[in-house]
């Protein structure tokens, strides 16, 4: 291995030589450009043994927000397209609910209202509405509801809305021993059904929001019984604190696409030796959506312009993704 | 395959068959034996590709309590040993603990009671005294510690004291597709820098009790800080609920050893299809101790008569294990 002897610069030289080459075999749906170049520089640079950036296969941890990171995120998040359908049909029963802002908002369809107000507040009315479902109840009702529900815009099922480029950039990077993770602000529940088999995450690798659960046995069964508390909510600053529970280890490679990402993409960046910070850029009206600092769903503006400030890699999916959906 | 069309009996005998063929290869710490014999029928049963009770690779999830199951927990667990020299070092620091009931016993060495309250209350002070610590200062003391603390029978470092038998079989399991998860009612980080090492199992796979902590960026660098708060107890009805939070599988192998685990067991045991739920008894104070209804530290009462009932696996630490620690 000759060329190691020219030292640090060499090798640079060396890997972006290597990354070049192989740029037009992975990730088919990024152009060739700047973002889908930075990747594959990374990727090949932490998994060159002898290398001065290489890592060790266990600590390559790789987390993915999942809203507007790995799928779509507009109009409104598709958990909470969920939650309201569930809230809704719970209304009757929860007359309690006639000054809840959230239900009120609900009701009215003040989308605009809902949206700004964000998860929460409708998660605790969701907690009530399935207070005393057992996990394997919860599990269906979403599992039936992502079996006939159909986003707004595309008129297909909300898991058709992954983005293919994503999917390869996973499959790239455990294809290059990495472990992938979800990070995300949704509830573990919404992911775990259909991330298997559309991303091939496994649930023990979908960080979330978590509701509280109890354990009982009743007439010698047990059973895990959902309780109307939401125990931790993994978005903004409690993703890392997600990513320290969960995983245990400092990712070396983060990808988001919103504020909520922020502090995930700064624990991520504030480890030692090389890092990858990535966020998708909604700049797609046609394809998919746009928008960025002023949106109620998936702001991105702070970020934004730490990305920009500290060179992450920022998406352009306008530009940089040949193909956002399979159905395209 | 002929003996396929003999149906479900001629399988059972097929699958014994091989199993008694594959003994003496397998866990050479283990004496052949009704335990060791159940579990290897259970492996090669959910391992056997076209039968009846063929489990796939990714639902074949395993769980371990650690403290008596992994490794000793005995006289004291090595968590709280850790704890009381962490208490007592920040007593100095915190007159308000006088009146504690916890750090009276740790002062007066009074183990009886100490044991008798468990981990809860030490974990209040510990919390106490460690807020405001980062996770990594947090990291170093449980290190720094491990590297020094000498257990009081056998006089060498508590990492020695893994039961070589139980190291074997979360390896036979991991070679036979299987995922192992330690669900611990200690806290996740004594446990994430050593576990590695001696199991295999990554910090991921690693379940435990949390503190809360809080990230923020201070002079640009971004910090999880402990705040004085538990947020979650892994142990007994609480380790069902962290499998569902932690893995969202439900388990179809469990070992445990103390009711602390039995809640696990029940929840692993729930489940459809093959399951094998095993418990350590410790039987042997010669190479290491014998205790279990009557103890205060891993007490084995009503987990041991439902082992019984319903034919769980309960391994015989004297008889069933030809080897206890790597040392003897």
């Amino acid at each position: 291995m000759r060329w190691r002897s020219y030292g640090r610069w060499s090798i640079a030289i060396f890997v972006a030589t290597v990354a070049a080459g192989a740029l037009a075999q992975v990730l088919p749906s990024w152009n060739d450009g700047p973002a889908k170049q930075k990747i594959v520089n990374f990727v090949t640079d932490v998994t060159s043994q002898g290398g001065p950036n290489f890592v060790a296969p266990e600590d390559r941890i790789a987390v993915f927000d999942n809203d507007g990171t790995l799928w779509a995120e507009q109009p409104l998040y598709f958990q909470l397209a969920f939650m309201l359908d569930q809230v809704k049909a719970a209304g009757p029963r929860h007359p309690e609910w006639k000054d809840d802002p959230a239900f009120r908002a609900l009701v009215a369809h003040d989308q605009k209202a809902l949206a700004a107000m964000g998860l929460k507040p409708v998660l605790k009315l969701l907690a009530v509405a399935n207070s005393g479902m057992t996990v394997a109840a919860y599990d269906k009702t979403i599992r039936d509801w992502l079996a006939t529900a159909k986003h707004p815009k595309f008129d297909r099922p909300y898991t058709d809305l992954v983005y293919v480029p994503m999917q390869e950039l996973l499959t790239y990077l455990r294809s290059n021993g990495f472990k992938t993770f979800i990070v995300s602000g949704g509830s573990i529940e919404f992911m775990r059904p259909w991330a298997e088999k559309v991303y091939s995450i496994p649930p023990e690798q979908i960080i979330g929001t978590i509701s509280e659960t109890k354990f009982t046995v009743t007439n010698g069964k047990p059973v895990l019984t959902r309780l109307p508390k939401i125990d931790f909510v993994d978005d903004g600053p409690g993703k890392p604190v997600g990513i320290y529970r969960g995983i245990g280890r400092q990712p070396i490679f983060a990808f988001g696409n919103s504020d909520g990402d922020w502090q995930m993409l700064q624990w991520t960046a504030g480890g030692t030796g090389p890092r990858f910070m990535g966020l998708v850029h909604h700049t797609d009206a046609t394809r998919e959506f746009a928008y960025d600092r002023q949106s109620k769903i998936g702001k991105l503006d702070k970020a934004l312009d730490d990305a920009m400030a500290k060179g992450w890699t920022v998406v352009d999916m306008k530009n940089d993704w040949s193909k956002v959906f399979s159905f395209q």
